[in-house]
């Protein structure tokens, strides 16, 4: 409290790194100096993550907060299949925080931000009468008319995803179960060994960058792309939206890491479900052309789901058994 | 609450209007799209408004909350002598809010947006479990080289400010009078008849893009410039720490509105102290060449206060009576 708000940014920031060029002027004045060239398209987007509704601190590690306050945010920029550059962190903390917790916080930001290569540039510190609340903003660069939207698919396309999905929701049921037992007796010990998968997946997600870079190389680009924060279904029923189409899912494709599917079996929860409803995986869902198959079969961190029909067959699950049913979009809502 | 997150956003987002042919893409996507163009610099700013620190819900307007949370990130933007283009608002709201609350928010931002020709590009809705959370990101634009930093102010310089200081601050004790005296008995209704101004101020501050507009014009290009945001002083000794000089400011030029003067008087407050320490002025502070005097008195909302000396000669406010007394940095500290 001694420091005051100018001292306090000042040592929480004094460990900021600039990666990129084009960065002219980070923190410490009226705001950040970015310099961006001809030929360049610039992508913002920006999070809110608020104490209770989007973690919860009683299992959440600070450091691992700040982390994913990053992340989720550069996620947003790899789905435009853009390239993260910079970003602005504010946060409000109450008085029951010590200067060492929000040290921790910053230690998960500068660990994301060093992962990714993108530049802290700007923010914002305040108390807060409540909770904790973390807003991030990010700026993403691309050459001219390359980024992806969510309106680009057609009918014919192939739909992929990337990595595995539902492992975070069946992460935050075991977290919210060991939870509820901590407070019935708090001298038994969460039982996460062999949930460390899961666990990881929930407290510190990763943006599908790799995936970005790696499809550059290969001189691919989606069609339409979106991350997996609210659940698949709830992002298909995006592109559906955007791109004015319809899609056809195959349940016995959707990827599903067997910690996921054994845990979720143990907690009496269908893992396709988890998949298609649990949100929180920030991975990619794309599609592509067809004539991109063969391409995308040299990445096995991609996953084909599906393909893209017409706005008029709407959106469908196939199962395994050839039942076709209609998909709803019950994404994470924290409304 | 049946809305969703996504048709809230959608049915509070659609007034949106867009001024600027560089904004590729708005809302609707993972992230906008801007197209910025060779030789020009992106200036980029965030800011944090939360319920209790920032403001009281109980004499604070939800339409003047939203146009004020533009108004002050555009005031960063202004205080770089740049051009703002475009804004990301995110908003966490508690249930006791009804949509009528959120979109009298949105109204007041839109008001904001067109006013300073702003576009909101992005942003996030989410719930709350306590107070109301407003944060914004404001991106602009310069020729290259041209923004203004804190750094620029060499000995010599002539200091001036924009505008009149300490209203805000009067005005917010009168509203702090005026809630203590309703609380105590809810029949007799505010006394704000004479106080108009002050309450503007305080409520629905503007940000001074006029002022770096007219000096545009003019050719003239302050050295330093810092927006009053936590007090003249303050921001005195955030110039004086980056440019590495003093100031010398004089008491009877610091320019008081008759209306703060005479209500500071009658609360028994020092209108110096007020115009010294008050903060959320958002007027410009900011320091010029010599040689810029006879153009600057052309403006007549400018007011030279004082001059740049020497770092030694430390932060110093001088008497009418001759008195030469060192500055303190008490700004509108929320730590």
């Amino acid at each position: 409290a001694s420091l005051g708000e100018f001292g306090l940014i000042e040592k929480l920031t004094q460990k900021t790194q600039l990666f990129n060029e084009e960065t002219k002027l980070g923190i410490g004045d009226d705001a950040a100096i970015l310099n961006f060239v001809k030929d360049t398209e610039t992508v913002l987007s920006t999070d809110l993550l608020i104490e209770g509704v989007h973690f919860d601190l009683m299992y959440t590690p600070l450091k691992h907060l700040g982390y994913k306050a990053i992340a989720v945010n550069v996620s947003d920029v790899a789905a435009m299949f853009a390239v993260p550059k910079q970003v602005t962190v504010s946060i409000a903390i109450s008085n029951r925080f010590s200067l060492e917790a929000v040290e921790e916080i910053y230690e998960g930001i500068h660990a994301a931000c060093e992962n990714y290569k993108v530049d802290l540039v700007g923010g914002d510190t305040t108390s807060s009468l409540s909770g904790l609340v973390i807003s991030v903003t990010v700026l993403g660069t691309n050459s001219l008319g390359n980024s992806v939207k969510r309106s680009g698919a057609e009918v014919g396309d192939l739909v992929y995803v990337s990595g595995d999905l539902g492992a975070a929701y069946v992460g935050l049921q075991i977290m919210e179960r060991e939870k509820r037992i901590y407070l019935e007796n708090n001298e038994i010990q969460p039982e996460l060994e062999s949930k460390d998968y899961l666990v990881q997946r929930l407290l510190r997600p990763e943006a599908r960058t790799d995936i970005v870079y790696s499809l550059m190389e290969l001189g691919l680009r989606p069609k339409s792309c979106i991350d997996i924060s609210d659940g698949l279904a709830s992002e298909l029923f995006h592109l559906s939206k955007q791109s004015k189409v319809g899609f056809e899912i195959y349940d016995e494709y959707l990827p599903i890491d067997e910690q996921t599917y054994n845990t979720a079996l143990e907690l009496n929860l269908d893992p396709a479900v988890c998949a298609l409803n649990g949100g929180e995986d920030y991975e990619l869902l794309m599609t592509f052309s067809k004539d991109d198959r063969k391409m995308l079969d040299r990445l096995p961190t991609l996953t084909q789901i599906g393909e893209v029909v017409s706005l008029e067959k709407g959106n469908i699950l196939v199962t395994k058994g050839g039942n076709r049913i209609p998909l709803k979009a019950q994404g994470w809502l924290h409304f």
